[in-house]
């Protein structure tokens, strides 16, 4: 039986906390994946008790995946990456809890994703999910474009996609602006008949209801919609000048991850397609990464 | 002394609930103004409990402020205008209220303002405060432009002119656009020295937090800034095509109200301009005389 003691084995945990899900993966100093678990969001931006929570709940899913519910999350070195922890208020926060694990390692979800794609190597990352962002990692600085959150940030993020495709189909309800096909295809994807009930449904929603409105964006775009077309452009020109802002860096290698990196890839320019390569891991096994190369810094400052 | 008994002089207590206050005005039948009061946020789509509770507690310093405590408000007609009552869920709740009043005749926010800009005569208006939106009310038929909310939609409200700036800064600061005045301004407004400083600030930030920001974009765009001047030009713009969609319902008089008027109002096309008359009474008068429009609907149908 696998336990904790057998050293060549040392198991590691690795946590990719988002704002809509958090993913855990249990690794063996192999590199052999375990087991994993998924639960509920994991960015402490939208609380830490759910958080940490969601945290807790991913790695129990994970061990018992692998069937090692016998382990504690006491014997366990994690790597834990959460969105939210470049603000120096969650970041302490996020220091300061009493966590179950016998190490806790805390990056950003851009460094964990950033390691991820590139194998621990230095490189640069593209996200855009629910939110949007870019971050590099070149002989040890670490550069950050955007991740400034929604509604004030995150440019062509899903949200951002989502909050545009809304806004102007509420104006073209109005008479204020065209219709568009984006009009029938929201109300009927909603359920409203008019611009009441679209009100009523988008009222209050945050940004991953409106992550969840992007694809149809994309969807009127792909069949020729002027106004689809305009918002998708001015979102793919955003990434463009994130992408040449982080080459800027020199980063030996880039990539574009996060949900709507299938249906935005297209859309970008052609110099920038060029510069993107596929990422070789998950950012939950960056965290892994991130995790051990934390063990390895310890190490030898302890053996210094 | 005066009492409710004294029929020439039934009071009237006119509401106007707001998402950032509640104005509470009581008048007489012979339209002298006896009190008026102010308490917080009276908009229920930000809580309905909230909502209630600013709605009597203006009402009771209105009646302390006219020197009336030994009133009570089951002995007041009220006429009630709130945000939000436009969306029948809410409406539906606030019809559902066990008011403290004799009678509650209950209004949207935007009918209230159009009674009162026109002292009850047909008319509309365009309000640019917090929120923004048009509102028609010509031979019986009402007309909404806009009142959708934010962010989704109030273009050109004080929230959207703040966000737009908030939004321009960051960019700035992660240099993709260039800086421009806003971005010092922003910083030193907020106190904060760059952009992750300026990220916890308005990280989750409300409506009311972008609508204080308005004044700095348009401080901006009148020194030049064309970043700020393209925000203010952008907004101006959804006002003319407002006003011209109001314009259509022939609308005897039209003005314009809500907090960013002022600020506003120079930047619009010279034949907006034109059509614009000042106010004549305020929202909460406009409560009064919707009051006072019922009682005689009331009247009417007991006589016949």
């Amino acid at each position: 039986m696998l336990t904790s003691n057998d050293k060549k084995n040392e198991l590691l945990l690795g946590i990719d906390g988002g704002g809509s899900k958090c993913k855990a993966i249990i690794m063996n100093r192999d590199n052999e994946i375990l087991g994993t678990g998924i639960s509920g969001p994991g960015n402490p931006l939208h609380g830490f008790e759910q958080a940490t929570n969601s945290i807790t709940e991913s790695a129990q899913l994970a061990l018992k995946n692998a069937g090692l519910e016998h382990i504690s999350l006491g014997e366990l070195v994690a790597g834990v990456g959460l969105a939210g922890v470049n603000l120096p208020v969650l970041l302490e926060k996020m220091l300061d809890w009493q966590h179950p694990f016998k190490t806790m390692h805390l990056a950003t979800d851009l460094l964990i994703a950033c390691l991820g794609a590139h194998n621990g190597n230095d490189g640069a990352v593209m996200i855009s999910g629910t939110g949007s962002c870019g971050f590099s990692c070149v002989e040890g600085k670490h550069g950050i474009v955007g991740a400034h959150g929604f509604p004030h940030g995150d440019k062509s993020s899903g949200a951002w996609f989502g909050l545009q495709g809304v806004k102007q189909v509420l104006l073209s309800l109005d008479g204020l602006v065209p219709k568009t096909i984006m009009t029938p295809l929201l109300l009927e994807k909603l359920n409203c008949s008019d611009d009441t009930g679209l009100v009523e449904v988008v009222a209050s929603q945050k940004a991953t209801f409106y992550a969840q409105q992007a694809n149809l964006v994309f969807d009127a775009a792909e069949q020729g919609d002027e106004v689809a077309l305009s918002i998708v452009n001015e979102g793919a020109e955003y990434i463009n000048d994130m992408a040449k802002t982080l080459a800027a860096k020199n980063p030996p290698r880039m990539s574009m991850l996060g949900g709507l990196t299938a249906r935005l890839e297209a859309w970008l320019a052609d110099d920038v397609k060029l510069m993107l390569e596929t990422p070789i891991q998950p950012p939950e096994v960056g965290a892994v990464i991130f995790a051990r190369q934390r063990q390895g810094k310890q190490a030898i400052k302890q053996s210094a």
